[in-house]
């Protein structure tokens, strides 16, 4: 039997071995989410980077430019870290260019693994869909903020491990850990994120409307995936 | 008011100040388990070494020495770690070197807080109210397993919480994670860490009986603190 393990932050990645894995990339509020958004919604490929000024170069080479810093929109760039700037028409089949705190860092960190895919509420069944045709081990890779855990990337990953206990067996005990935590606040998760630190700390910057748009579950049936350095679906 | 914060994991105790904080160490299987019951049945002191020749000189100066490593006893060392071994008379009035895979690493990650106390299920009433009388902002430090979070250390951190919720403020979403987990779990717990992967591997070594002791809740009423370089209460 194939085994699901959880690395509920990216400052935990050294103790995983990636490359027998397919990684699943999960920063909820808001990467992963926009990143589902906007290829469900006719982005051509998104290609995430670490540092500001390459991502800012790409401007050069017609790709629109998406930058967030502790969640605010970097000043001159295309677009931010709502989901909503991904859903609008205007994006459609153009090339993006995307630096964020945490979610391109975690994926830059995954690049050895047999496959890079992103999750999200928004696309959840499609992405459990997928690693379960895909029968090889997952390891599902949490953002986090700035190396802390936590919470709506935690619920994210419980409930996708919950929609694969029956097909996969535990690595570690960060899956148990995950999927009760989700179990325990399922019924009520808008209300517990918007109380987390992370949806806190945006409230502050009144995305309120985001918070509740990445908590949707099953927008898309979409999986993007990492082919070289772009995210194409 | 006074916050209180987690660690489910000593390799990511460099995301935390812990200058400012008392922390709890905690490493359920078994090392803060051993070191509450054996100061509780009238150890003199404990002190953790990291380093097992170090520990093993120990033994020169009239210290019992007590070594696990990967779970087993060490060859030639006085005390393994079983809490039975630290609930033996012989033990009485005497000064112990202990050294364990994971809980020594954590106590000495802590060394520059405000206080280092141990924490375990046999004294969690006596640690929350330890810490609510001092007023000081918390860290909950789990030992983990090798750098991953394990599901009896996170399950005593959130049972701490539960107990601290309504005198500290949360610092980050790990308290509320570790909380969720134990509530969903709380009923069933001995079940859960039975089949965690640390008790997997410890039910390799015959120690079902040490697994049930190390989940009794307030065996004792006391609270060990490092002070200088031992652990007394």
């Amino acid at each position: 039997m194939k085994t699901v393990d959880v690395c509920l932050s990216p400052d935990l990645i050294h103790l995983y071995d990636v490359s027998d894995k397919v990684v699943v990339v999960v920063d909820i509020l808001r990467a992963t989410s926009c990143m589902t958004a906007g290829l469900a919604n006719g982005v051509k490929s998104i290609t995430p980077y670490q540092n500001l000024e390459q991502c800012e170069f790409m401007k050069y080479k017609g790709y629109l430019i998406a930058g967030e810093r502790d969640g605010q929109k970097v000043d001159g760039f295309d677009l931010g870290n709502s989901p909503f700037d991904y859903l609008d028409e205007s994006v459609r089949g153009k090339k993006v260019a995307v630096t964020t705190t945490n979610g391109t860092v975690a994926i830059e960190k995954s690049k050895r693994a047999i496959e890079v895919i992103i999750g999200s509420f928004l696309n959840i069944s499609a992405v459990a869909a997928h690693v379960k045709k895909q029968r090889q081990n997952v390891l599902i890779l949490c953002a986090g903020w700035k190396g802390k855990i936590n919470l709506e990337d935690s619920l994210f990953t419980g409930a996708l491990v919950d929609k694969l206990i029956d097909d996969f067996a535990f690595e570690s005990d960060a899956p148990l850990l995950a999927q009760a935590c989700y179990l325990q606040m399922k019924d009520d998760m808008l209300h517990r994120v918007q109380n987390s630190s992370h949806a806190k700390r945006l409230n502050r910057l009144n995305v309120q409307k985001d918070i509740e748009y990445c908590l949707k579950l099953d927008e898309f049936d979409i999986v993007p995936r990492l082919v070289g350095e772009e995210l194409v679906v």
